[in-house]
């Protein structure tokens, strides 16, 4: 976990939270367990859509840090998180074309800290994440975005896709990273984008890959397979930035 | 430590690692200890250049996987560090102009095998480390760098500076990294070049700094300092990259 100071354990203690509007990124339940708490939980889980995940005894003792989790462990984001509609508002005031970063399953919290201060210093409006597997804004995605997250928001929902097929409405365009594509000097990258960064081992999912625009590559001169994944989204970004500086 | 399993404990196993010629990280020796073999290992270390650490008896116990270090514990490379030269033939085999990361301390681990797997993709020709508080070439360093040690050369000099001095009468040129400095978009970085990299907390030290030829800034449009250290070299490479394929 690494992140325990932010966990929170048992019934009343998970439901109080819920219900004091804490955004919670990821619930613990006990496999199996049915009674009338755990239901009440499990229901304001899903308004929230908090990501729920059903575990053996043995795991909950692991994680637990009090010994008392009564079957439920509820882990809170250390920041809070932001609504989509605020990125378009960060757009607007600073009178610049929308630039969004939306990251497809980044499991790293040092990656997720690193493409949030990266986000900050391009000049990006703010970042959205999914609701799912994905790595939240833990205490140590906190210390690594070096303080962006004070100042670039990060908005988390339900279904990446769904998502952009609503901002593209807005007069988004998205492009990911793919590395048949035409290079990314050559794609024009200047209007209203969102720049989608893809999971650290499989890449950008077929969905969401599907929904995107246009794709770029980054020219691979090397040996290997393929960047960093907040690498990459530092070299595409800063392609960005560069094509919106006119150079 | 992290990578304990390249750890050498004990006298004579210490100076048998040294004497068949293994490249030695870190040396822990107990703060004090004056006798015989170890003095012989001392000697031995200052002929490798080998970066010494004094320490106390309880660190050593901390560190032991044996818990029979007699005093020394020795940590290895991961990896086999190449030479300079090898970098030079490497740009020579290619037919290319070349092209050196220089890493001013890096101490991340993570960080030194994220920026080794984007020298590979950039298509530089090796990186240079300094022999000191540097983190070397661990397993976990090997581990982050996606196979990239396996092509591209790490050398390890004992002093960066004169390395560059050095260099520089090969026709070498080097950049590095500097806020205040023209925009990297401006400066010319296509011919035989050096990109010296600052370690995570204080950027490029003062002699490293005014051994470069000129700097280069990457444009900062957000609220905080700077870059995570990967993500700015792997933004610095690039644009070297482009500026090579003439976009």
């Amino acid at each position: 976990m690494g992140d325990t100071e932010l966990m929170i354990e048992g019934r009343n203690a998970v439901i109080e939270a819920f219900r004091s509007g804490k955004t919670i990124d990821k619930l613990y339940i006990l496999d199996g367990c049915q009674d009338g708490p755990v239901m009440t939980i499990k229901r304001e889980a899903r308004k929230q859509d908090a990501f729920i995940k059903y575990v053996a005894k043995e795991r909950l003792d692991q994680l637990s840090a009090t010994g008392k989790h009564q079957g439920v462990i509820a882990v809170t984001a250390a920041y809070e998180y932001a609504q989509v509609d605020d990125l378009f508002k960060n757009a607007e005031e600073k009178g610049e074309v929308p630039f969004f970063f939306l990251l497809d399953n980044i499991e790293d919290p040092h990656n997720l800290g690193a493409i949030i201060r990266t986000a900050n210093l391009a000049g990006a409006h703010g970042v959205i994440i999914p609701k799912n597997r994905a790595v939240g804004l833990t205490a140590t995605v906190a210390r690594t975005s070096a303080g962006a997250l004070n100042y670039t928001p990060v908005a988390k929902v339900t279904n990446l896709a769904k998502t952009m097929e609503q901002l593209k409405k807005k007069g988004l365009w998205f492009v990911c990273a793919d590395m048949n594509a035409e290079t990314m000097y050559n794609v024009n990258l200047t209007g209203p984008i969102g720049l989608v960064i893809g999971n650290e081992g499989n890449g950008v999912s077929r969905l969401v890959r599907e929904t995107c625009d246009f794709s770029a590559s980054i020219p691979m001169k090397g040996d290997i397979d393929s960047l960093n994944a907040s690498v990459a989204a530092g070299v595409l970004a800063y392609e960005i930035v560069r094509q919106r500086m006119g150079v």
